[in-house]
């Protein structure tokens, strides 16, 4: 099985100028459900790679790339979740009001999250550690200023 | 910025060998919480895929591309959250004990699914709507073998 022709079709479907679909009929409590659910999988890969920046974590290469390759993915994944029919959901969110009412700084806070996802797959693949530990770094402060002005403050 | 070469680093990532990193610290609750994110995921992405074989959904081949390529990436993420210390979580799942005691048939179910969503990945790049149609009903396929066996049946 060649894994590297199969994964390709990520690269295939994005230069085919993919447009998100219209999530207007989805529930919006399925929506939060969705959106969390790409947060918590940011968490599961990103989680060791922080470990590995702040050397609480051994490093390996392999799991850089990999856990890179995966964040490139969920990076694109949970944008849609916040449409404003979302705002109805009678579920529990730590959504912030502001998401909305802010829209272009969401969305450019969303863009730096995704920038520095692709910059670190970039150096993934390199083998350069310290480059590599910079990337992640990077990424971790792009969470981290989302989540500052979007987020409710966890406990 | 070119999408092309960036996405092209999880070819990379698997082409490294990469070994699926010990889940064994990481909290039962938080392993049934990262697989049913997983599932929630693939459900978010496969959804339309299925609408669209049904002919319910309007067949749209830039859909296909992308959501085969998030789901050949979220196909490989649920499987180590069903490591053997995920038994002892006491958050609600419909996992089933088969899952552990039949464990040879579940991985078999397992990379059928896997299998079946690179089938359609490769073809969602050919723009062969019959045979895309086709790939998208065998995904289905997988998807029901595995709760058929080793998912409490859903209300």
């Amino acid at each position: 099985m060649n894994k590297r022709l199969l994964f390709a079709g990520l690269a295939f479907a994005l230069g085919a100028g993919f447009a998100q679909s219209a999530m207007s009929q989805v529930k919006p409590e399925i929506l939060v459900k969705q959106r969390q659910a790409a947060m918590t999988l940011q968490g599961k890969y990103f989680g060791p790679l922080a470990g590995m920046a702040q050397g609480k974590v051994p490093y390996n290469a392999d799991t850089v790339a990999m856990n890179a390759a995966f964040l490139d993915a969920l990076s694109r994944m949970p944008w849609d979740g916040f449409a404003p029919a979302s705002k109805d959901a009678t579920v529990k969110t730590a959504a912030l009001p502001a998401i909305w009412s802010e829209a272009a700084k969401f969305k450019e806070a969303e863009e730096n999250f995704q920038r520095a996802v692709q910059d670190l797959v970039k150096v993934s693949r390199g083998g350069d550690e310290a480059a590599q530990k910079a990337a992640i770094g990077a990424v971790g402060k792009t969470c981290g200023g989302c989540h500052q002005n979007f987020r409710e403050k966890q406990q």
